[in-house]
């Protein structure tokens, strides 16, 4: 496995580690949603210091207003923070 | 880091590997996207056997048409890829 194909496999296997906690197996709920951004995403978005914060994201990802993140919107939270991270290497 | 941290940086780092050989360093031309698929997407994508299908896969992909690929259009293969792979997970 390529280290780009490895990259992949990790981004399913975080989701469904959280995914899997409670409820849906395969969506995120909002308390999924808030361990996976501490524990996996702390470098990036920091600890979310109140259940607003992460009330707001998840608001912004749920593109079909179900209360849950399936792994499309997970996906675009992905996509946009490592482009916003990519951005700062001179990408246009 | 986390694993997550670590995919999204490796993801990057794949990106620049190849768009920075030719050309424009931060997109990639046909035959940088045709060395990344051979080189990191094989395992996926198997080995393109002709340069039609990289001319194929570069069409659909260049969403603004000036014939290279930039980071945003090369995570929408990247999302694509990944979806598919996670869908066989029994993913909604």
């Amino acid at each position: 496995m390529s280290q780009l194909e490895g990259a992949m496999a990790a981004m399913i296997k975080v989701f469904h580690k959280y995914s899997g906690k409670e409820g849906d197996k395969y969506t995120l709920s909002n308390g999924e949603l808030k361990d996976l951004i501490k524990n996996e995403l702390g470098n990036f978005l920091g600890i979310p210091k109140d259940q607003g914060a992460v009330d707001g994201i998840m608001k912004k990802l749920d593109a079909n207003k179900d209360g849950q993140v399936d792994f499309k919107e997970y996906f675009v939270l992905i996509g946009a923070l490592t482009m916003l991270s990519n951005a700062g290497k001179g990408q246009k």
